[in-house]
């Protein structure tokens, strides 16, 4: 699947991803690019994104990375996720780059780095999860 | 703090709880009961509710354990948090309970068990995080 | 299995379990009880019990609690582990009790609580993580 | 710090370290190798490196990079630890490569790519952890 398919296919199923604006930037088959445009509503307490918007991000990287790699495995679901938050995010976009760790026939386990844009070298929070995938 | 205190602190701080329609039930000093009721723009594939919508959660529970252990500490962040997936939630209200597994000067490592509503016997996640507290 | 028999098998296929000398007290079909007992050989700077020796004896309850639940699946792996390391561990044995969350037919996921011996009360550390099955 | 004094450091602090025959090979401000001999002892069923022995490398790593980037800061503790197991060791050295992730006042948080001498090219395990940090 190309980025601009698995965009919209997560944009139809995930009416969260939709009224975020997620972007599915780039894609091939080992990694993956989504971003989120900074918006007032995706706010925490100080004004930067909130944790939960990095992490629904992070987990829209991984399941476009996931879909890149195998094709149109829809019913692949996360099955665990851990994050470190490193920094607050700018107010701007937030980026993350995901790629796959593994790839068995059960799972896909995965990193994902995240930053604000224009601020490559300074991760905003480190992800790695695992994706069980459809038998 | 009181329950309905943190509810109206987190809904008015953090936009997406608010559109959540996040609801603190239940809160002192080592437990905190949040929940979210069934909304369908809340699912995934599969109709069930997102990933993202059950970190929300989480995330949320915890951070309502923190405030009802700590008080008005606003700018507590999250600094880490795991998730394994257990079960699809059911398409009704998900609950979270959260409770402190241990309080330093520094952080607060919280522990949160997430259900569906009428099925407190079976686990749909189980996390885990930790709150960086202001020094 | 009994608590017994799985002492035996984990310490006759694992030569550091047998070096820490660990003992399993307790198995039923959701809980173990394993336990280290404290020697100078297992400690860190400072005199505790080291970090490694902690996640050691955590995934040794893991073990036990799904042999204890599926029997002889001495192949089942650890697939993922995360550990909150709470408090120092009290110069005396180390406990861990451990429980399965969630049972399929892929994994079994785990919850451990590890507390030294006498001093229920205070975790010294709490710990999830999987084990993949054979299938 | 050198990679030679961090070496004999946690090798005098450290019995199991020393037991493991543990062995930094290379370490600057920013990464570090660490390294385990193969030997009978360290097996699990299977007669694969266990996991207890890869999360020890993964620790030492760690501890290894924070010395390495901060001086002698020996009450550096782990606080967490995740890491996914992602394949088999083959039965030669295990070698783990640890680099800061974020270092803060408070915390470092570390990755750890881990691999079978010579297999560069798969992943044995990767680990993230945060070392907190003597203020």
């Amino acid at each position: 699947m190309t980025a601009e398919q698995v965009q919209v296919l997560i944009r139809a199923g995930v009416p969260m991803a939709d009224d975020m604006d997620l972007r599915i930037d780039r894609l091939d088959e080992r990694g993956a690019l989504a971003r989120v445009p900074f918006q007032a509503k995706l706010v925490r307490p100080g004004g930067t994104l909130s944790g939960p918007t990095i992490m629904a991000l992070a987990d829209a990287a991984m399941y476009a990375v996931v879909l890149g790699s195998l094709g149109r495995v829809e019913m692949a679901v996360t099955s665990s996720l851990n994050i470190n938050f490193l920094a607050k995010p700018k107010p701007v976009d937030l980026i993350a780059e995901a790629r796959i760790l593994k790839l068995s026939r059960r799972q896909a386990v995965c990193e994902v780095s995240l930053f604000s844009a224009g601020e490559e070298g300074e991760l905003v929070a480190h992800v790695t999860g695992t994706y069980a995938l459809p038998l």
